[in-house]
């Protein structure tokens, strides 16, 4: 990408600059790091230390900021969706001429738009949208189908019959439609395999994180909506339904059946129980176990304080003998009722 | 597969009809989605209110149910287990004729009953046993076993000398007997590598979920037993052993040298620290961080319940203060007590 | 590997040896299962049961275990360490002339000392060490760096532009350089996509566990100093920072720009939020989320006790109401120090 000009970026995404539009810049970079050649922005007000000192060819920010800006600034309301939409201009995705690799296994029909890498596997009837990327060591079922523009990165799963929709973004090591955890228990305590005839279904501008798994349903199909992003690492357990525009921070676990809402956000290592429902809008903090449905939008948290070890050790234990303690409380109420009483009668 | 009739069912499975047996089904349904043609099943009563509604050709169910279900039914003891062996009847494992694809490098004998995917990579002195399915880009290390009827779906890698029994499923992006977290601490604080040469044994009819890793022995094997299931993402680390019929949910991790009894089962997110045994029959609760032995059978337990965000601070910065809640609280018993005695005397 | 002589390990490694130098040992074993032809160690005191019952040939111990040993011993300071050293003696990494792969797809020029297994993908510009193993399945992507002798197991997928260093240990399925999770929220909920445009790059030393993510930086680097060693399964966000001879236990998640001191530990199943800061000497246990900054060296704790699920039901539903507790404690010492007060004037 060419340098561009700070009074092409303010007539093409809008807002304020202030400073010399003819100044170019090449790349965005990060407060402390950015040269003269590059465009930063400032999203919260408690890196305004690091603005002071940057040497940025422009920043992006707030206008209660733009005072404090040593440099070329655009100001808008926000810096931190304009500063996206730049980046995405100065770092568009690069695509080269589409290649068919010839380690590739190909069994079905598709656009010469398409790109595939080395040693990738595709299986009968798939149907492939145009200009999809799929790079080396993907290997796609029977039957899948993958929506236009969108982009596989490496050594990626696609089960027969999964459906990706357009411009998703899978990144290495993603399965998608592996079998649910499903099993019926005999007697003897043994395992029967339930079938997992299911299968995923995924919508449009998607983004799935590395090493991530999503399996298919058990019967009905597990869903994820339009926009919805998943970062590494997540488990999704069939049947699951996540609404648009949620966000699922890494090492999230979703079990069987669960339903997460629209706009939702899980932060990383949650964990959300099977058959749970979570209405929309609803924001998990880190590492909380959601336990039961929630059906009302708001920050839900159950996490522990940490602690140095030696007073973790005193406190801690005490938590096996809470209802110990909340008896105790009760009986000392009730002895102080008594003590107190006598004396206000006198 | 073809439709069955449902007095075939009742012949082949056991049961009592309560229909027309020349009706036939074709394939499993849930209650809310099953049309004519595909049969059903309630296991828990919670779901009642669905069997009303169900326009399924027929529904499994227990004798309790039967007088509310609008269609035919089988009335039979476990509907879950019932329904598990119906629906692998009429979805029976699909095995084309077996393949060598021609980008496999394949370096062992295989029998040719045997289908190897496009891309795998066999190594020497392999043992693969009769009607192995090896998925799309599979990389099956040096000496590595597999016993008959096993199927690996794609992307798997079997480190050397892994062993795998019969009739196993392992799911896509599944590691085997990477090398388990074994370092001797030098003093001045970096890390000297314990070379792994222990193996990975899995016994018989085992399954392993997608992204789910297995590490190999320090020194002796790491053992998973026979009919064990292991959902996605759950991490073994070396030396550990699982107990035959024990189903571990995603995300779970067990370090090293744990000892999980048979037909135990732990939720979804739990961890096992190293060194600690479970006896057998014991159930984990998801999300529990299981820090010492258990020789009993039962539940355990060790969550937290989540509340709203404003609630949760109020509350769980108490535990900090655990200790000297505790403190408190005896501090007032002495001084009812001392109030208390003078009193009773007068 | 040759049978060695007991003074061949001594004249080697130092210590002393208690009994016949001219014993030989083939092979590394636990106290349990050594034979007679294999050498075992004992570095923790609770399993010197263990060793008076040995059929090892030697054992590397303590100088107080010496006399309880049946068999021959090394005496040393540091026997786990010294059996480290033993063992990478006797277990040397297997080396087999250097192969190239016909089913791999290279763009790159390579040293004749690397080996490349059966369908590698190496991109445009890569710089790959003297020694280097690639095992199969695994794409480098354009522009990748990796140093000298490193060995990089099946299926792993290096992002274009990723850097490892020398020596580097990578277990197969990891994936080093995904997009790190950044997204502007628009005010409609909706997610923009923020360009990840910094790398990953790895130290030398570094030890890498199967299945585990590694995300490049958002802007700047996601940096991995030398010696650290991770454990399978972690998720490490982008702009994080580890320190040198750092060691992560399984499951860890990092949140993006965290960083981690040297020679810190992570407890398996742990969660690093964002923009923490974790100084050097840090060990945090298995389980702990970290929701702050730790600025002083120490162990830092913060899991639950489980325990059996009636008696946590019981004491866990308190954890709803400790604010109430509290506010009860300080209604009774209000009252008690009243009720105290007349009494003690009397």
């Amino acid at each position: 990408m060419a340098p561009v000009r700070l009074d092409e970026i303010v007539s093409r995404f809008g807002g304020e600059l202030i400073g010399d539009g003819a100044r170019t810049v090449a790349q965005v970079a990060s407060l402390e790091r950015a040269g003269p050649d590059e465009i930063s922005f400032l999203s919260h007000p408690k890196y305004r230390l690091r603005l002071g000192l940057t040497r940025a060819g422009a920043v992006i920010l707030g206008g209660q900021a733009a005072a404090a800006c040593p440099v070329a600034c655009i100001v808008c309301d926000q810096p931190y969706v304009y500063f996206a939409r730049v980046s995405q201009w100065l770092n568009p995705r690069s695509r080269s001429a589409p290649v068919r690799h010839p380690t590739a296994a190909i069994d079905a029909e598709l656009p010469s738009s398409v790109s595939v890498g080395a040693g990738v596997s595709i299986g009968k009837g798939c149907v492939i949208g145009e200009r999809v990327e799929i790079g080396p060591g993907c290997v796609i079922g029977e039957g899948a189908r993958i929506g236009d523009d969108s982009q596989l990165y490496a050594n990626i799963t696609l089960y027969p019959g999964s459906v990706v929709g357009r411009r998703a973004i899978i990144h290495a090591g993603a399965v998608i439609g592996a079998d649910g955890f499903g099993f019926a228990r005999e007697s003897d305590g043994s395992w029967l395999k339930i079938p997992q005839i299911g299968r995923v279904v995924i919508g449009d501008d998607v983004e799935i994180g590395a090493n991530t798994t999503i399996d298919r349903g058990a019967l009905d199909d597990t869903v994820i909506e339009d926009g919805v992003k998943l970062d590494n690492q997540i488990q999704v357990g069939h049947n699951v339904q996540i609404g648009a525009h949620s966000a699922l921070a890494g090492c999230v676990g979703i079990a069987g059946s669960a339903r997460i809402g629209q706009r939702s956000t899980v932060g990383g290592g949650s964990v959300i129980l099977g058959h749970i429902t979570l209405s929309a809008d609803v924001n998990i903090s880190a590492g909380t176990l959601v336990s039961k449905s929630i059906n009302r939008a708001g920050t839900y948290t159950g996490t522990l304080p940490f602690l140095e070890h030696a007073d973790w050790l005193k406190n801690f234990s005490r938590l096996r003998h809470l209802d110990a303690m909340a008896d105790k409380i009760r009986a000392l109420e009730a002895q102080v009722a008594r003590l107190a009483e006598p004396k206000e009668k006198s």
